[in-house]
């Protein structure tokens, strides 16, 4: 399985994702999901992946080959007429990774279904063409896709559960980004701790709105002092928030040290 | 969908439960999932009930059946061998608890599975026996069942995943029975914000170990100012949670109003 997140927010984009990837749970070993594409100064995107990992790496080499075929057209071929260097629109974009993921699993999909496995891939596409407002896409193994919007600024994909509650409790497109890149990392390490097939390294990219690049790229690795320092606050954060929740009617007041909370009213016996 | 959680604590048991059950997301109806019994003064059970709601309702309904027919015996029949008043040990409950969930469900399966159907239930079991600890089960569709640990000392069935990253923050055996309820209380909201399978009203039981019946039964409405009341006081809490955590190192520390958090060191670019 695997984890990805992204946030449309109002001065740009955070995506993230976690590096595990397994085969069962005797063969685990760690690959970057999280891919950047700048394929003309007036252009940036970013690609999330999850699902069968030779589905995704075969769209990921088919969008390279079709960009270094139109940059290098050779005469005995057939030049691709769409890659991410020429689509006008980012929903063309996400189209075009859309039909290539279709049609790599359709390639492969007979042979994987006859042994009862998933050739199954999604992405979450985030990215800027100049004079057009960034955005965020997540594209469907059926090869369609749908946007974030500001009702409901992020996408996730793979193992989205256990990191959902924290995102709807924070996330809001006024959210700033280096607000938004802990959100994501605070959701990745609950995944993480209730999901063995989520894992680290955590990688993060922040790209504001017309810089067109990534401003800061993280990658935390598992057990890293800056991973394990989050992680501890976050856990003592919480701990402490819900310590603080009202009590119930029937409480003595002198549970806690500090401020005792406020009685929970009314309750129903 | 459901969701239903028991946490198994040194000082007892808490019994935690949704009541809303659903055919397709047009036809949504509410059920308690929280059952007890008190088949004799020595003994007391809670059974938390998800999945098929014709096969939980028929479990519960046979095991009823048991408890009437061994107290009131009809000599033209074979009076039921084993019921919940007569187990010696809770895992026995447990068993015969599952042996009716599995003839129940090979009663009906076929017809279900023919129109692509589930018959399956699960169910949490919690309880105790006077002279023995109190426990906790989960029983799963095929009768089997595994105990709650000093380790694992919560178990939940159903739409379980939304709920869990809290649990793992703030469960362990030493905690209170009133913060495991709380704790229930505040996994059961965040599962419901997530997931509209799953809603109030919510029912929590709390059982003093050799008390053999819940000392408190609450039973909180959608909206009620109880539940509004926590959920608006977690949301707040966790806000501020999350806005303390650790500033990146690239960050001004005047980002908030009040103490700046600690800075992240050595984060990679």
């Amino acid at each position: 399985m695997t984890y990805c997140v992204g946030l449309c927010l109002d001065q740009g984009l955070v995506m993230a994702s976690d590096s595990r990837t397994n085969a069962g749970v005797d063969y685990i070993s760690s690959y970057s999901k999280l891919h950047l594409f700048q394929p003309a100064p007036d252009r940036m995107f970013i690609l999330l992946a999850a699902g069968n990992l030779a589905t995704t790496q075969e769209v990921l080499n088919r969008i390279r080959r079709d960009l270094d075929q139109a940059a290098h057209p050779d005469p005995t071929l057939i030049a691709p007429a769409t890659t991410l260097a020429n689509v006008a629109y980012l929903f063309e974009a996400a189209n075009y990774i859309g039909q290539i993921n279709l049609a790599v699993q359709n390639e492969h999909g007979p042979a994987l279904r006859a042994v009862g496995a998933s050739v199954e891939a999604s992405f979450i596409l985030g990215g800027q063409i100049a004079g057009q407002p960034h955005g965020l896409f997540l594209i469907y193994p059926q090869g369609n896709h749908i946007a974030a919007t500001p009702e409901t600024p992020y996408l996730q994909i793979g193992e989205s559960k256990y990191g959902k509650p924290i995102l709807d409790h924070i996330v809001t497109p006024s959210l700033s980004l280096n607000d938004g890149a802990r959100a994501c990392l605070v959701s990745l390490v609950g995944t993480t701790r209730s999901n063995l097939s989520v894992g680290p390294p955590f990688e993060v990219a922040i790209c504001p709105t017309d810089a067109l690049a990534p401003l800061q790229r993280l990658r935390l690795e598992e057990h890293s002092p800056e991973l394990d320092t989050m992680a501890r606050y976050w856990n003592e954060s919480l701990r402490q928030a819900f310590f603080q929740l009202p009590h119930f009617p029937w409480e003595q007041s002198d549970r806690t040290a500090g401020e005792p909370g406020e009685e929970l009213q009314q309750m129903q016996g």
